[in-house]
């Protein structure tokens, strides 16, 4: 008799028989590769030269928004904070907190989404680990993965390498992960038209290494708190300007229109399938051209700015109307649980 | 003027102000190391060979007990699931999921203990993250680590290597860290004299390698579940029994009162610092001997039982007694929430 369950217990995370089976049943079956097959308490594979390792959890809240869920949204996220080491992603580990009274078939989809988010990265999830935490101690599904990565033999990614004169490269249209996840908070009108921009950009990372190697001085993806936070932190670590220009950063109409009803900067919200990539002034228009030319991530990546001796530490934006403000770094919270 | 807090809020989960103020003053200052020093999505460093990599998150419940906290639990905890690799561990990643509202003093002395158990072990923590979810919607603090090892040259720890007549190699006595957690909870008035065994053994088991080599053919450390779960998982995995007696298992006395007093079999309570080995019975002697001449840990080190034929999937234990009686796998919770 085959024994099948409907919620989460914590005899699943007990280490027994429950666990066993929720194992078997679930993340071996779905995932399975000869890594995991070994069914120990971890992974052993090859690997030389320069690696990249990374670590994320993962706590949206809704689990499941138009685009995405937690599960893809925890392999991409992973994948692409190794392609901003300059790596190609290779091993992912799973670790879950589930809920006592977390849903099976729930868990499920987001298995199934983790299964086709790998298998699109070309990443194989070799390790991981499951816990149950009481009812009202977690919030249904916390996910962890961490990640490893090859690095690019030209990459040279390192904030140390930005240069005064460097342009600062976007490569798709800002706040569409952040807004998705509020147009379903909020119960917006247009919720079915914004869509998570969730998505792998090693590819595109790599394509830039393989063409214009040290030229790429850094690379960050804005996800929490978005394209403003991340030039934050570059400029305070660099002690340079980051001087952009509203009018060149790629925003899609319902995107903008949505921030405009939440009163959301959409500098400040977060994204998941873009990267802002700094490089050197000469290649600048080449490394552009090259990812518009990937489309369709491409198609909208853009030259939003240049770093600069001017305003050290701080981001300054030109304004559609002409004007120069400061944009400042987030002090409070504006989207909690938005990855 | 300096800006402080006593308790965490969302903003500082936000990727803003206080998320960066919260790791300078915080996990920065404290694990401060070149690859952290870069600030970036990840850390790069250079590997060859053959390596392992693992996952953990830790939720255990008290944070403190007798002899660690959640902090050296989820160092020691990665590295040993290293050690079962038979690699030495190199990096560790670390993150956290933090409640709104829990307390920094806690969580500075938490990072302190993962300071000291990272020192302690020889590891690096390399990168990590922190997240935090609304009141009510965790429990105070839940950590991940990764970890990256290098596989000692000679170990070939497969559980396929496992042969009838090898013989089951304990490094020391069971329960202790199950029972101190326990004791915790359940408020036993010789609480104080229950420690959990949280240790690193991974310089234990790489002298096993350095010594014995493919001759060691299993490592396993038996956490939740205990010694029971991991010997039935064996059983099954391999289609081998296991033939265990009581009377060579290690159990110190006062554990042994707790364990009789809560009702709790040790054989199925969680430990943080012990290990099985699987070895050749030609070399069990002398890898006994090595064990127990690595005084503290290891004076206690016994050999516990064979691998055997017989009763194929099964462990079976040989009582004080003289009965026979078969260690099932824990079907049920027992011990909720100990790693």
């Amino acid at each position: 008799m085959e024994k099948t369950f409907e919620r989460f217990t914590l005899a699943h995370g007990s280490g027994g028989e429950l666990t066993s089976q929720l194992l078997e049943d679930g993340v071996f079956k779905l995932l399975q590769n000869e890594y995991l097959q070994k069914r120990h308490d971890g992974a052993v594979f090859e690997l030389s030269g320069r690696l990249a390792f990374t670590t994320d959890s993962y706590v949206v809240s809704p689990l499941f928004f138009p685009g995405g869920c937690i599960g893809d949204l925890a392999v991409n996220g992973t994948v692409n904070d190794l392609a901003m080491c300059g790596a190609r992603p290779k091993f992912l580990s799973l670790s879950f907190i589930l809920e006592e009274g977390f849903s099976k078939d729930e868990f499920h989809a987001i298995l199934s989404a983790i299964r086709e988010a790998s298998a699109t990265a070309g990443v194989l999830v070799v390790t991981g680990d499951t816990k149950v935490v009481e009812r009202g101690k977690g919030d249904k599904i916390f996910i962890n993965t961490s990640g490893i990565g090859q690095v690019h033999p030209q990459a040279q990614v390192d904030a140390g390498n930005i240069r005064p004169g460097d342009r600062i490269l976007i490569s798709g249209p800002v706040a569409s992960h952040g807004m998705a996840i509020m147009s379903v908070r909020e119960g917006l009108a247009f919720e079915s038209q914004l869509q998570s921009d969730t998505a792998p950009v090693h590819e595109q990372v790599l394509a830039l290494l393989d063409a214009f190697g040290s030229d790429i001085h850094f690379l960050r993806d804005p996800t929490r708190g978005g394209v403003a936070t991340v030039l934050n932190e570059i400029a305070r670590q660099t002690n340079l300007g980051m001087a952009i220009t509203e009018q060149q950063i790629p925003l899609e109409g319902q995107v903008q229109s949505a921030c405009e009803m939440l009163g959301l900067d959409p500098l400040y919200v977060a994204n998941e399938g873009i990267f802002i990539a700094w490089v050197s002034e000469a290649v600048s228009v080449a490394a552009l051209q090259q990812l518009q030319a990937l489309s369709p991530p491409g198609q909208q990546a853009a030259i939003i700015g240049k770093v600069v001796t001017e305003h050290p530490g701080q981001v300054v934006l030109q304004t559609f109307i002409g004007g120069r403000r400061v944009v400042a770094m987030p002090s409070g919270e504006q989207l909690p649980r938005i990855c």
